[in-house]
């Protein structure tokens, strides 16, 4: 288990995992505002449109909305400021890069609510659901263009256009890491022969690639040292697995609502997530017969869920998630050992690390 | 009418319109180092494996086949070559410049398919037709973060990281404007009121906007020289209505079967292409009626398309057509008048536009 005693006092009486940590609000403005620079505001382009009723800024019919509901964390654009922010003061050359990886994962989310025909997220239906596959498509290719032009854009004073190219480079490297993870993704659910690393690997590409670039850029708008840059990819590669596997654990044993899905739980979808992959190579004889049995089924019925659940219980799958877990949380930590970093931020990152492997939404 | 009695020679006794001009031949082997370059041979990865078969390189399962058959024109990446060319001797910086936009434009194809459904292209399945939607969205996206890291990749001995940035800058701002023009196309799909300014604007981004940018970038790796670099642009503006009204031209009256195509021509299609829109401004009394009832309907049968063939050539849809393509071949050659080309370079320009006027392909 992560522990840390600044991060504890910095949460007050609240029980870990339930707050977001100070550096989310911190940089929420920050992270505002290179992302409404990034996002032209032209209302004659219809794509432009979409985006912005997919970020939560607006709803459907461009009107205004409660976007404490309709937002996400922002998740990856605070790591790029943090990592920035943490190895030099000024981190305002940083905005734009924050604003262009938000904007990429925004783009594979698009793309991926169109493959997996979620109907709602964040509360709010899905383009594709809204507007049809045609649209959601070239919208979220819209989306990605936006942010790579953010990104070519990060030049600036202090900033040279070597700089610039270099950043580029990482980012459009890392979401071809992140399309090759979806790839695999889907080459899974056809499977259940899924070893757990082969996952592991899934989902460094899918999830962990963008996180990774996201602190890897934002150190490297900091700083010329290359093992400062090297410590945050590290940090980011173990924070990958931290939040992705946190996220299977809730998308099984989670409270569905806090989660903002109206659609069941990962095990009624039939997704092969940790949890199940775990099961898959663990599980024997009449348990392993079920789970077989069962995820070559086209639908599960409630019965089926909860013999599901039964045989993660029997393999032990909730623990030893959470273990995975708070291991690749220890190696994150770890990971930034080599940088000396401000006290701030030391705390700042044990007490991210520690939400991010206990968070309950 | 465009005609230059060089480009007739080179042409020798062939009708003008059936056979490439020579820059395409030249060029061939270059285009094709470039894109083997910019595509990684790693098969592990399997959208690459789909962005081969979509490039018309391998069958379905990897193999070989007669690629004569199977690969486009490669009309973009040949301008970029040429501009390139035309203003430097050595063209050979602009290979991974020139991969860039032939594998934006296949991106493009392959998320277009999807939207139009079509079964075949270049007289192969299509992707999402072989291997589903899911697959086909994420193996183009791939094809376009491929594109944008050769082309981030630009750099050389005589290119500076800034040229690069600018490369990058406007190859992304190209596409993103070649994104605005199918989202204009998909919204003039439910409408029949569309102006020809309105779908020339459109036709503008959605393919004038990458064969400028081809052309556009083909000359700043060869020059720094702003008007030549702009005059190249603007030949390139032209160049695409050029390229796309006698496209909408052959959709309708030409021979479908040297164009690849299974289906139908774009009238059955129901395709707003140049000549129906001309009609739709044109026609009155029974004639708008007709074609207002026709392209209300969910499926045409024989006869709607008969009526619309002829209500075009009431209207005088063919020869209109025909006439714009020709005026915006001249005026991209009067485009290219403020640069002083090489003698050889000024007649294939010539020809080129010829060709591009009068294809039969």
């Amino acid at each position: 288990m992560v522990q840390n005693d600044g991060a504890r006092q910095s949460q007050g009486n609240q029980a870990p995992g339930t707050t977001l940590p100070g550096m989310f609000s911190r940089y929420k403005s920050s992270v505002e505002k290179g992302l409404y620079n990034a996002v032209p505001g032209a209302d004659n382009f219809e794509a432009y449109r979409l985006l912005r009723y997919h970020l939560g800024w607006v709803d459907r019919q461009g009107g205004p909305l409660d976007t404490s509901v309709t937002q996400g964390k922002a998740l990856r654009p605070t790591l790029c400021l943090f990592a920035c922010n943490a190895l030099a003061d000024d981190y305002s050359q940083s905005l734009p890069a924050a604003a262009a990886v938000e904007l990429i994962h925004n783009f594979s989310l698009v793309h991926d609510d169109i493959q997996d025909q979620d109907v709602e997220r964040r509360h709010q239906p899905t383009v594709w659901h809204l507007w049809g596959i045609s649209k959601a498509l070239w919208s979220g290719n819209a989306m990605q263009c936006t942010g790579d032009l953010s990104m070519l854009n990060v030049a600036g004073q202090s900033i040279s256009p070597a700089t610039v190219l270099r950043v580029s480079e990482i980012l459009t490297e890392s979401y071809l890491e992140m399309i090759q993870g979806q790839c695999l993704d889907l080459n899974f659910e056809s499977r259940t022969d899924i070893k757990a690393d082969e996952y592991l690997y899934m989902i460094a590409c899918k999830t962990g690639a963008l996180i990774r670039c996201a602190l890897q850029i934002g150190a490297l708008l900091a700083t010329e040292d290359e093992t400062a840059v090297k410590a945050f990819a590290e940090f980011g590669n173990h924070l990958g697995q931290v939040f992705q596997i946190r996220d299977d654990y809730l998308g099984i044993w989670g409270d569905q609502a806090t989660l903002g899905k109206a659609t069941d739980s990962d095990i009624r979808r039939r997704k092969k997530s940790y949890p199940v992959v775990f099961a898959l190579e663990r599980a024997s004889g009449t348990a392993m017969e079920d789970l077989l049995r069962i995820y070559g089924q086209e639908e599960l019925e409630e019965d089926d869920v909860q013999r599901v659940m039964a045989v993660l219980d029997e393999v032990g799958s909730q623990e030893y998630s959470q273990r995975l877990t708070e291991a690749a949380a220890a190696r994150a930590l770890e990971a930034l050992k080599p940088v000396s970093l401000p006290r701030w931020a030391q705390t700042e990152a044990e007490e991210l690390v520690d939400f991010l492997a206990r968070r309950e939404y």
